[in-house]
């Protein structure tokens, strides 16, 4: 729009480009931050600038951290000989609200999807095995859904190999369904309930 | 969250300030900055200082500009006998898209409303009686709600007191509506079909 600052043009453009925002509430949120107050604004362009620059990999379980390792890593009251492996850092979060496993995490970065083209050598397989030395009990923690079990199914055995105990959650959570949306009670029963594989 | 890094966490938070932008949304906004690439993130957040730096309102428009006066006020070949009155910027906004209005734009800051403690002095109505000389006329393109055709009918008599022809926006848009969301053709036969009041 030419009757517009090109700042704000240039605002609204960075804003539409977030998925799910359209142009139309890119713009508002625009309008919004002009004429918001200095300081939020500026904690707002300050805290994008920051997560960019401080937030990385954590080199043993791949959560994102601001710290090398992460706080959870380096946290020596947890129990090292607890993995929880999950798909994602999200999936890590849904997790560490409910204030229930003490373990640690590893963090694959997706899950086995032929169609989308990856394959075990995309997700942090190899450093989980390394981190491993047979005495953990492993928690697979993927979605109930079949990218999620059939990359569960593959990683079970790889880790069996290895003699290593694996569990996958307990049913609970709903087939299908999403764990980042899933309850606190739920996944603490999942959690209980874990079996064998 | 206490599994976040404080940055993202902050990040979180000023996404969640904005109207209509809930936990879950800034959340997922926030990841998707975390791993988009750095240049987009910089952008955007520069875009925000800047919006927030070189915007400021145009003096005698009161539209927002990074310049002053704005580039409509100072365009030589707009009709400077012809006053849309609006609203706000956005409504501006929606005129200049139609590429179809050729003069000049005075910009209210809103519209009055007793109930919200907005009265005449709250608006811009003593800046637009400076500009004026009685040779122009004035077109009052305010909502057609209530307290758009309230601010239109005391604005009209505030101008005829001076002389001024004053013209209202003609039907075409929906009563009860919004000047954001009419589609350009309905502008454009608005804006012909103007009547005097």
């Amino acid at each position: 729009m030419d009757a517009l600052p090109e700042s704000l043009n240039r605002l609204i453009d960075g804003l539409s480009d977030f998925p799910g925002i359209g142009k139309k509430t890119a713009e508002r949120m625009a309008f919004y931050l002009l004429k918001s107050n200095d300081g939020w604004a500026q904690n707002l362009a300050k805290a994008i600038m920051d997560v960019k620059e401080q937030i990385h990999e954590c080199p043993i379980c791949h959560n994102i951290s601001d710290t090398s390792p992460c706080s959870i890593c380096s946290d020596t009251k947890r129990d090292p000989s607890l993995l929880c492996v999950v798909e994602d850092t999200t999936d890590l979060v849904v997790f560490e609200k409910t204030n229930h496993f003490r373990g640690k995490y590893h963090v694959l970065g997706g899950v086995l999807s032929p169609l989308d083209g990856i394959g075990p050598e995309d997700l942090h397989f190899d450093t989980l095995l390394e981190r491993i030395n047979g005495e953990e009990e492993v928690i697979i923690a993927t979605n109930p859904n079949a990218e999620g079990e059939t990359t569960a199914l593959y990683l079970a055995k790889l880790l069996k190999e290895h003699n290593i105990k694996v569990t996958r959650l307990a049913s609970g959570i709903p087939v299908g369904g999403d764990l980042e949306y899933t309850d606190e009670a739920t996944l603490v029963s999942a959690l209980e309930g874990r079996r064998e594989i």
